[in-house]
């Protein structure tokens, strides 16, 4: 267990998550950050209670969420950090402390900024949602409704289409039993495709792109349908015929750049989600020895909605 | 020769103009717009004189220029349509009359909005053109340079490449010569690509994907690369983690979205060319026998500047 130096606490982690986004941290600095090097902890979110305090601001008991607690049960954080790996003071009161994990957390800023902000929904726009049932599909989903749009689900299981049914998606494609996922698209999605929330890549994001409407927003959010085979390029046709066509554009989008941001939108979550306008399933796994099954899960789409890890 | 009907006029053609977009036309419906059938008279602009009208604002000896006159020596025009199919009173003292098809109109319009409004240029970024010696990539380079921008040519001929230099260019990529075409650009552009105005597609598309900077804007305006492929897909690297390492977007762009505020365009581009800040080079064969070869040598990058055909 380390000791917090001047300006520093020790925490206890209580709950851990796994996201999408980790995978490219296990390899070396070829993506957007620096990722994690032989020996070193595996980055990741984490919430926990300070046991041991050498800041003023913080007390022992305290409830502390950080992008740098890591896949470890003690951490030592520095709070006087601003931007995506500082830490945020959670107060228990406001909702269960896991939920500054999920949606009332990153899950929920890059769901609130990436739909509102780089898709820019009108009222009466098709909204299709890949990896819908999942920690930010979920909320994309529920946030196009408020927003006035119809949102599609696609997902791969019929329980998790069941789930987006209840929290007021209007239509589901299970793309595992479509036989023909582009006809199944253009039947959910008879006047196009205005906004593509893509978490997946790989061949959902074809399937839709082949749906889009003159003037359509796509939003590349994730890619984990390519997480086997990450590093290597990701081949298939470019559409740029289609992008002519149909005047849409393709927005790469990373949650971080709108940190300071960040407490509009667990502001207007919050608000949300006292008023029963958005819903959130979470999956748990028990025990820190869990953390890389809860990841392998996330990975094969076989967590029902955010995956997290509690711990004793 | 037709015969002009109430509110029509003849006119008999001086100028006709070849394009990339007609390579889309010679197909079914698939396209933006409707095709050409057999038997139609194949779709382009043209400008040439009133030889008779029965429409009180055209008089004999008045200039007319129209994407509706095809590829034809005299056509009858219907001028009180708004849109890309009207037709343009030509004033021939403010330019030579053929200026109408090329930095004075449509592609004039193409490069004004595709850079300025698509593009979103800043002072200080990298413009990397593609087709940069062509009718559009000219005056994007031009237009870029006076937005305070540094642009970056690419090309296949080391004539047109010092042209574009003479017209301003700060480096330029022959990309015939280029045994590494991905060094090249990341050689011209030690910053990264700000904004990438693709004419092109294809292999030169994918060596500037490569090299995009944060938050880098890609304008899809032509793939001429593909048109030996038409209605055949694209495919290729997605770049769909280079999108959110870098948060880019690409866009689709057809200029006729524009035609609203043509006369912005046209109007800036006057004054520009008067006051001696742009310069156009045009490629002129003569007679309408030549108007396949003009369309062909377009299609595999033979013209040096816009490729026109004049009439007798």
């Amino acid at each position: 267990m380390p000791d917090p130096g001047p300006g520093q606490f020790l925490v206890k982690s209580r709950w851990l998550s796994v996201d999408p986004y980790m995978r490219g941290r296990m390899s070396p600095s070829s993506n957007y950050t620096k990722g994690v090097g032989i020996g070193e902890v595996m980055q990741g979110g984490g919430v926990g209670e300070v046991v041991a305090s050498s800041h003023p601001a913080w007390k022992i008991g305290d409830v502390a969420e950080s992008m740098s607690v890591g896949w470890q049960e003690w951490s030592v954080l520095t709070p006087d950090i601003f931007g995506p790996a500082g830490v945020n003071k959670i107060d228990p009161k406001l909702a269960p402390i896991e939920s500054s994990l999920s949606w009332l957390g990153m899950p929920g800023v890059t769901a609130y900024f990436g739909l509102l902000e780089v898709g820019r929904p009108r009222p009466g726009d098709t909204v299709v949602v890949s990896a819908a049932a999942g920690a930010v599909g979920q909320l994309v989903g529920q946030i196009a409704k408020l927003a006035g749009c119809r949102a599609v689900a696609i997902a791969g299981d019929d329980g998790k289409l069941r789930w987006c049914r209840e929290i007021g998606f209007d239509a589901t494609i299970n793309y595992k039993s479509s036989v023909d996922l582009v006809a199944a698209v253009k039947s959910a999605c008879p006047q196009g495709v205005d906004i593509f929330f893509d978490n997946t890549a790989g061949p959902i994001h074809d399937a839709v792109m082949r749906n889009l409407s003159i003037g359509a927003r796509v939003v590349i959010c994730g890619r984990i349908a390519l997480a086997g085979q990450f590093g290597k390029p990701d081949i298939g046709e470019r559409f740029t015929g289609q992008l002519i066509v149909t005047r849409a554009s393709i927005h790469g989008f990373l949650a971080f750049d709108w940190w300071p941001r960040r407490d509009e939108a667990l502001r207007r979550l919050s608000a949300w989600q006292r008023e029963k306008k958005i819903r959130f399933k979470e999956d748990v796994l028990n025990g820190i020895e869990c953390v890389p099954e809860a990841f392998l899960r996330l990975l094969e789409g076989k967590n029902f909605g955010k995956q997290l890890v509690k711990l004793g």
